[in-house]
């Protein structure tokens, strides 16, 4: 590869003004409040307030800013699937890709229909179906996955993060669908251990707490070609990281991914706790939170609190 | 907005390399000869040699630079769908949106399965269904559609650009599929014109005969934020430019998108023809041609050139 | 096959009583009057008094028997797909089942879906993609398809039977989802003719005008293994004549195949004109007409005053 | 309802002839030796061998006769879903349909498909996610729904029934897409009990081990209006006798409903174990058995000799 040092890793102006940018960001979401949905099939979830809202960004080559409940803690939920495929691309060492698809799913998030349809392999690994392959993989590379995603992640985010308790056995007592993908996937030959065990992982993966600051930092390495900003150390290759990234534009919102690159134009990852996390490659990461969800299952502030980010900016990746 | 002058808008280092990078791409791709498969469905296409190959790089910044048969006209049939969308963003005042969606279709490129469960609202206008909408489009907005779009593309070329007469009377005899989705559509009251005068347009549409030298010139503004970098005239606005790339880089490769995205990484449209071109949005833009298609339909060759050429310059937009 | 000459083809002593039944039937059935809705797509449908009503019942082995409306004409619409198929059965000599399945669809009646799924090959002779090929298939036996389709029905009603051209005309005028599904076969081969040529013929049979009578007697070869039991010719086979009925019970009446079969229990054919057919074979064979229809495009009165009628005869096949 | 005794209940000519039928049905099957592939999932259906054979016919009106392996006992699997429905009509107070669709599937008999289009309503209940919700309403109504199941089933077959055990456990261990097909049912609400506790249930049903002698003589009311023609005893009403068949004849074979209605003509229900029943209301009931399957998962043999039962004699519905 032609040894290139682009000057596009410089820091961008509109960076610069981040201080004055989110606070207006901050202002103009406030004005929909009231159109989302809190997620309320479990109790933890159902009880935090529609109308928390943060915002925090993570430049490269500058002090992070935030405004809002930026160190308040929410359910990270399908934002995990970033980490543990992280954890995955850094560990398995068979074929990840065989196992699992790249393409979006042009179907609701939780779909059954195309597994059916190819035999048990999940479109891809932001789906349920493809993030509980991704947890029967740690099961086969890692002794204890739980314990080296909680690692990984603290270590990224620069403090101690835990599951929270109550959130994963909620979980557990409802995921009558995340069971049934995962037996469907076992009959296939796609899941290798005992349903219940890759279960384990996975709802505690999504029951991750996490704060907006903490996300933005721990997602560094995405904008920073594989490496940790604040360590300095090599998380992914730089083409890991990039398909990452990749894979978060076209398949990171559930059904909604063609309307974020369209609207928001960088890859985004958002979970049903109301928390979107956003890419900028070579120059910063953002997670945007607030608990009310649209129809797709997308934080309505937090997809607007990103468009807003990018258009003030100017950093689509387009 | 905040005003910015990038820097990345700059020449990046690899970009300077081209002249060396581009041999290499070709002898590279050589070693697939024989892998792809002619699309034979009408006689013009079926007789190109699949060997052919060809890969052109217009740069914004430096001179073009170009391997193998760049001068060679071939079919650029769903290349087509940029430039009617364009032409749809410039001169159609109703709401486009309402009546295309935006969404990756996960299902083969002209699948009507979707049209029912969407009632006739096609996914995104670069399958079959969102160009027939977006052809009914310009007959509203337009006198002679075909007209105007053999004008704008020609300009946009710097040279005369015709449609193929041949391919256009053989792709309207061959068509009974997209006439299918024509009749559909209008059915659900969708398409608002004569489904015959319709697909008129798009057939005539998918037989402009091109080099892989005029698409990458003529594409030259979806990498320069809406300006032909020739001429300096504004063809789209910035944000619509942006949001082309988005569509490109999530819907613009048939049902291989993710697998695009990925390994690519860039915004691309191919078509059956074999062409693909690429857009590395404030660098360059480039077009692949090798008559060699894969399951998906897109050109063996053309999908290997362009991922050279990006890990090549390191010009990936993640 | 072992001779035999069963009692069962005596008369059932319900049938005896027809001449009290049918009076209850009407009577009992005038309750639901305001509960369908009467087809609206075209004009000549939507203006027909949806409390209109009759029931013919034509034993084998006795008088035919009335009530209500009996010698009004309504469009009998898919009912005609019955007497198409049996013209194909008569006359083509190819192999009719190689390109039309015996499968229930499982879905609405004129869904694309399957179609997509099997390669042009309709699932069964009456959804109207399996008419459409009938219809090809008559193109292809018969010099004038639809001059012998109604000198055969009109034999067998035993009175001059014609199309409502104005009905015709509408059905051409906005038939573009039947135009979709020829289209899509031709495009998959399973069309030979010119789709607009099948089409003449698939919205002409569709517009046959007759009064619930003469389509109780013109069926009547259902009922009696074949034979016509006014004139004593054979229009089917015995096997054949089974075969129809099988698949009149199994899909005859759109997505509600199962429902009828369950509650009805006899072969039924339905139309959207509001007209449904039932056959007891060996015994009699009725038509029910009222033009208000439920929501699977069957009959609502229609559809009782069978299921009354074999209740009250108890000539249920199971 | 008109007082009727049809002289149809009696004896039909052709039922006279069994003793010389039954052999040369035997002798053209054993032609079809090697065409059908035994069901393989679980080691005891596996080792069964191919060309073992037997036909039992149950008349109503005179002795029972049977050909081949008639006392030797195999998996009634599938079958078992028409006595679980049966208990279920019997003893479940609540609306069964609710709960369960009364349409062919259209499908695979296994798809998860339609259940997610209709929100966990399997489509009949004969699938196996039907089957599965029959059990979930025996557990409701029953204190020990197995034991309920063995007993009735003994009763009716005149002889002790058991439950094969290795099966049962065999079925547990592989079920996986039973297990997926009851936690997606769970998650739509339309499983009230634990997943487990269920499947237990469906699990032993279709582990019971028959010969066809008892299986023709088991089902015998469902051919004689509701009541057991051994014991005299009502097992269903007229009316939920006439409407199993039905749903037998329309639902009961599983991808190939159609193919056996337009083919055998009479109510039919197969199991992968290669056993299929056949009812003729008011003549008699018959059991093939020979293990080789077709690609739809019937019995070829079985399929074949009904067939020919149904030509010797006369006896189709139709």
């Amino acid at each position: 590869m032609a040894e290139i040092s682009l000057d596009r890793h410089e820091a961008a102006p509109g960076v610069g003004q981040l201080d004055t940018i989110l606070p207006r960001i901050a202002e103009e979401v406030s004005g929909l409040t009231g159109q989302g949905r809190v997620a309320d099939y479990i109790p933890a979830l159902a009880r935090v307030p529609a109308e928390r809202f943060a915002l925090s960004v993570n430049p490269l080559h500058s002090e992070p800013v935030h405004v809002g409940d930026h160190d308040t803690t929410f359910s990270i939920q399908s934002i995990s699937k970033v980490f543990t495929l992280t954890l995955a691309l850094q560990r398995f060492e068979g074929d990840l890709w065989a196992r699992i698809g790249r393409e979006p799913s042009g179907d609701p998030f939780n779909s059954l229909v195309q597994l059916e349809h190819e035999e048990g392999i999940p479109r891809n690994p932001f789906i349920n179906a493809g993030a509980i392959v991704v947890a029967d993989l740690l099961l086969t590379c890692l002794e204890d996955p739980l314990h080296e995603l909680v690692t990984m992640v603290s270590k990224l985010a620069g403090s101690k993060i835990v599951v929270d308790g109550e959130v994963a056995l909620s979980e557990a007592e409802t995921g009558y669908r995340n069971r049934s993908l995962a037996h469907l996937m076992k009959g296939f030959g796609n899941i290798t251990h005992d349903p219940q065990d890759v279960l384990d992982v996975y709802f505690a993966q999504c029951s991750l707490a996490m704060t907006s600051d903490q996300l933005a930092r721990a997602l560094g390495y995405l904008a920073n070609d594989g490496v940790d900003p604040a360590s300095g150390e090599r998380v992914l290759e730089v083409s890991q990281a990039r398909r990452v990234n990749a894979l978060m534009l076209t398949c990171g919102t559930y059904d909604a991914a063609g309307e974020f690159a369209f609207r928001v134009g960088i890859p985004c990852k958002s979970g049903v706790g109301g928390g979107v996390v956003g890419i900028v490659p070579h120059h910063l990461t953002a997670c945007a939170w607030s608990p009310g969800l649209d129809a797709t299952g997308n934080s309505v502030k937090g997809r607007a609190a990103l468009e807003h980010l990018v258009t003030e900016t100017g950093l689509s990746v387009f």
